[in-house]
């Protein structure tokens, strides 16, 4: 939190990390952590620097950028907390597991509302300081209800967690927020796609219950996987004990997505996640 | 092993687990472990005793089912290894595995044979004291392979383990061993079903690669899933190092379903198992 | 919760499972599960029954019971909630992961009442409508404040969890609530007992941070283990951050060892636990 | 296997990274992988570089390290394999775990030649092309058969892993073989430090089973930690199924220790290891 974050990609050539980190060099800042990866299929070139942060520093890198308009970049500087927004139902578990995370330091984020169907958790999420808003949402009032979500996020919002938000929002929408989205799915992602993935894995018989947290894209539970783990369970397990075994993996997994992205560790290949500095 | 095992399933009643182990306390005999499991959807009861062996206890045993027909047992007796079959093709990872557990003591088994449809591994399988059978196998010559595996099992395996073997056996030779036929799959089922699980992972992104070991059914790793685990991959891992992750999480499922089902703990209910006393 | 449970353990003598067993048979009740553990070091003998509740058996078991002075058993009727309280420092994860899974239904008991040493939870607990006690300790007013607790728990809980209660509770208070004072040690037991366990864990470089779960005795962190669980770290991880990981630990082995208790399924041995129908 | 890898550490101070990374790029290579870390207690910088090979390059860096003789380094070309010799006694599976897994290439070294105690795995090893030494052992001929073995080794060993060789070298022995003796200790250290961890961690009734690979010093069992991994246990296993599940765990983690410094990843810092490009 107290130093610059760097986050480029671009197509690999020779020199890319000699420039960047003579960059930092060349203003006196010293390296926290680098890290990088070169994809051999595409020849994308990905990079993160954690670096003690400086003006003269962030000034050039600002310029190198411009000299080079095919590279991508984000330049993070310290203690800036990124404006989180929960979009949630009737299941609390993810949303209090993220607010109980934040409110110990451990994401670095404000947690700048709660949007819900519902009106279920008003009084749990304002105890803790945070404003909620219950914005009803069905099929048929989707358009309005997207547009009144977007006018509460307007500026208020870097990115947006569905802490097991349960209905599907439209692809103008997602859109809107390209990968600034992120949801948890349920199961050990790509097995049991869609709707009631606790009941598929009992029918199945699986040994192990797994969650999938992923940017949102507009297939449904399609977009870049950025974290996933399981628990395991047996033949004795009832449909109903599987869905709290899931709760527990849930919240495990779309934490550390959540705090990843927070730090800005995640980058986007293709479908794919690039998760440096882990 | 220095005990008799009794397994039984029935539809549901009550007074069975008190009839069962009081035939083997009038026999005297002191029970081991007892493991048993309700099911409460379809009212099945499954139930697994381990205990001291006795002929009087035995005979008593065989009686009692004689006088229930409607109930399936099987009567285990102390010290009787049974007889495996390993079927594998090029790769040998998960054959290996097998050979050094059986070895070591850790699975109560004798391996009468491994049939390959190479014979690239006829050195190391004989080099352990194992008989090794070289059936060349294809969609052609299938009927007949079958027919010269059949006469080699005869008598002289009571299941058998596909080791990545990466050829598809008839319905009727599935049949002729009802899941006595133990398959490893190389995804977390039922995801990546079919062929070239590892690339479809490396596509999708996933970050932990798993195993399933199971049944074999008619239908494609479709059959009642034994043991799963996962290990986890990140970005960096190339297709080929996804492969060797996966050998070691085949290596480590494969071992367990052998081990439970060599000691008489796995019991099919449907198309799911249950897995006893572990 | 619907269900009867039977704990109960003795010398080993052959019969007991079906006469026990058969004691819910003739009342006419089905057992829905039976767990039970025969120490061959000791000859003790355990077992724990769940099954359908009816007066008549209960009548039963407690008329056998007597008859057999020598034997260890415990009968819990279904539908009653043990009343729990927790007692916290300044640290309040782990008595919110409590807290959160008491209130979601995944553990079965009433929390009674949360002490704490330090007023600052007082909120944060009453929020939740659980009752909150300041009771200042310390070594100097350690038998006036542990007699002001026993005053409070008096008749209010049936077992206590020390939810990183940062005391060192006396001989006396121990004995009072024996086997029924659960604690959670920060580290893998034995590894780095007593204090600043995460600060050994960082000078000693290990690769995997530990918590577990035990009854407290008189000896320091050296009571019955009930549970114990690690998570990865790497030489990246600064003290605060073992610290971060370890909450996460310490919540998921807390949680595990008093859904177990709570649930009658951890019976002590010797130094050691009995975990049965898990 | 076909890049170079750059191992350096030295007091940290701006812009290391930069020049290493220069001196790579002003040769026209490209940089495969960067992973570096910065110890904020000591102040010391540790990097590691794989990069696409040249001569050019490879002289570069010579020459940047020879003016700067304060800082550590090594270069290490590619396709080279280290030579590696095992250390065993009566228990075979962790060097079976290595022989396999570097005979499906799955870690680049040579085993040049098994050392034993006793002749007992001699045809075993054999049989894999690989040459075997039986050196008697024991405190009265210690210091004769450490000089046998260092004839031995002398010039066909890099490194040397101690595979469950129960015999304690001399301090001179490790310190000629200073950081380049690998030994698997059978328990998650510090817990159970010594002989019989097993039989001390089955009386202490442990919930989880660990192993711990480390450099050998000559503190026993005191050395910098590479790796540790544990497996979940419960009061249904022996001791002897103790030791089952250890030489599981054993394996994997040996077999990761022994892959990371075959590939040059583990730098030491005092008593601890960083594990760099994993």
């Amino acid at each position: 939190m107290n130093n610059s974050v760097l986050i480029a990609h671009t197509k690999d050539r020779v020199g890319v990390t000699s420039e960047l980190t003579s960059l930092i060099a060349d203003g006196g800042c010293n390296i926290e952590h680098l890290d990088h990866f070169l994809d051999h299929e595409s020849y994308q070139f990905f990079i993160r620097i954690v670096f003690d942060p400086s003006n003269e520093v962030h000034d050039a890198i600002h310029r190198y950028f411009n000299a080079h308009p095919d590279m991508h970049y984000e330049l993070h500087l310290p203690n800036q907390r990124q404006k989180m927004a929960i979009f949630v139902s009737k299941m609390d578990h993810a949303m209090m597991e993220l607010i109980l995370r934040v409110r110990a330091g451990e994401i670095p984020v404000e947690i700048s509302m709660v949007i819900s169907n519902h009106d279920t958790h008003r009084d749990l999420v304002e105890q803790f300081g945070i404003r909620f808003h219950h914005v009803p949402f069905n099929k048929e009032i989707k358009a309005r209800a997207e547009q009144q979500m977007i006018d509460l996020l307007d500026g208020q919002a870097d990115f947006i967690v569905l802490a097991r938000y349960m209905q599907i929002l439209s692809p103008e929408f997602i859109e809107r927020y390209k990968f600034k989205i992120i949801n948890i799915h349920h199961s050990f992602l790509p097995a049991f796609i869609g709707a009631k993935p606790y009941a598929q894995a009992y029918d199945r018989g699986v040994k192990l219950i797994g969650a999938t947290a992923h940017y949102v894209t507009s297939e449904l539970d399609g977009g870049p996987i950025i974290q996933q783990d399981v628990l395991r369970v047996n033949h004795r397990y009832t449909k109903d004990e599987l869905v709290v075994v899931g709760r527990h993996v849930e919240n495990r997994v779309l934490a550390d997505a959540v705090m990843w992205h927070a730090n800005h560790k995640v980058l986007v290949h293709g479908n794919k996640t690039i998760v440096l500095g882990v």
